[in-house]
């Protein structure tokens, strides 16, 4: 039996289409949506994100300014950007693209955005008001998590979801937007005694690791929920999953990658841009 | 045979100690340290809670204003209260007590708490950065659970902790201190499908529930170590915990209550006070 594939394009093509509309009736009343992406490397597939935000911001109707600081900038310039960018009226969202330059912290620096515009969920205070169930911009990557179980129909209350990985940009959030969708809801990471014991538990596994294949066969229950975070460069020049193709024979459900959270990951970003410029629009 | 009694008392004392000399050099330097709590409730509890932090606070030098605003007080007031408190140089530590009037979110009005004087971690700007692993005040109850389990030596990395209960001020913060000390963590909550098969898995149990005797021997494995954060009123006028008697004839190791989390909270409370004092007073 092959798993059900878990397909984000569906959902993601709704979410532009509200996005599209919200962009243009901004924009004819006079505030037209603008994301600002900070950028401070030069790694490949950073950059390559980071133009496709761009392009999608652009479909749209949404204005996106990238600035590129170079890979050589420092902490204080980038703190210095972002609050320029959260003073700046017209701008409406702010995203702080990682790698950074050595002794620049994501989480340290993105404090400094303003938590109106914080579209990516990177300020803590947004992690905390999210771990504290008070209104926030979640990251978008651990929303289009529970974004897809939700257009899935995916049941959450009672379950036992589990998660790999511990950033506090998908693991930690998506662990606490699980908890809130009254999951029981275990974490694991590099350090777990025995994975495959936990994972095999899982009614919903979310895989946020960041290495190809690293979840196999032996992970998985018959007829576990699998969500693939991981985008890593494939062989050919594309990208792969946490999760190997072997997986498929054993899940439930699967994400495919790419396809899976990725392009919701994008969508949401954007609706966060125009949630906030109408939320801005109105102060 | 019997569970180990973690006794919080040997530590509670030696934290004290600690505040005791940094609160006299602070005096004798010019800068008394103050506490300053927050109460809008007549909950008889609650208030004896408070006279507790008031006699501690006595005791080890730190001035303790109890700001009691009544249980008929509003939300605004309480805001407005917390913000005059925030701005008062005099003051170095703010607890806002709980329970809150109707209509009044403990973590809602305790982002009004500065973040440096925030000394029982309640702004959820402070919850964000322990999220994020950056300097921030935990939840005094929380850091007790870690400061009972690092005292008696309790390994944590790569060891499952089970945490029941999902409040902000104890079980979500008791995970993320737990996360950052590498356990795997799993919470569970009243919406848990089968929970003891969950917490016989762990190797550390945390419980902070709030419903005494809620843990009982069939939810734990032979030599898990637990803690038991609860304090419940019991039948004789005393406090009860929220794990069952019964349970000391399995577990390897229990926190008695009372006697356990509860003095090493309050003692870390005053601990967090002067170390807020010491921070403020070098600006």
């Amino acid at each position: 039996m092959t798993a059900i594939s878990l397909s984000g394009k569906e959902l993601a093509a709704s979410i532009r289409a509200r996005v599209k509309e919200t962009a243009d009736a901004l924009t004819a009343a006079g505030t037209p949506p603008k994301l600002a992406v900070v950028v401070a490397t030069d790694d490949g597939s950073s950059l390559w994100y980071v133009r496709s935000i761009a392009k999608a911001a652009a479909k749209s109707g949404i204005e996106c300014d990238v600035v590129d600081l170079g890979a050589d900038t420092t902490a204080e310039e980038i703190r210095r950007t972002l609050g320029t960018l959260s003073a700046d009226d017209t701008v409406h969202g702010i995203i702080l693209q990682t790698p950074l330059p050595e002794g620049a912290t994501a989480a340290d620096l993105a404090g400094t955005i303003d938590p109106a515009k914080d579209v990516d969920g990177a300020n803590p205070a947004s992690l905390g008001r999210l771990a504290a169930r008070l209104p926030a911009f979640a990251p978008a990557t651990a929303e289009a998590v529970m974004a897809l179980l939700d257009h899935h129909d995916v049941p959450l209350a009672g379950r036992h979801a589990v998660v790999i990985g511990r950033s506090t940009v998908v693991g930690v959030p998506a662990a606490q937007l699980l908890l809130a969708r009254d999951a029981t809801v275990s974490v694991c990471h590099s350090r777990t005694a025995d994975l495959p014991g936990m994972t095999r538990q899982a009614d919903v596994l979310v895989v946020a690791v960041g290495r190809a294949g690293m979840v196999t066969a032996g992970h998985v229950a018959p007829g576990t929920v699998v969500i693939d975070v991981g985008t890593n460069p494939a062989e050919d020049g594309g990208l792969a999953g946490d999760v190997a193709a072997e997986v498929s024979e054993v899940a439930g459900a699967l994400t495919p990658v790419p396809g899976g959270v990725g392009p919701v990951t994008t969508a949401l970003l954007l609706g966060h841009t125009v949630d906030a410029a109408s939320l801005l629009s109105q102060r």
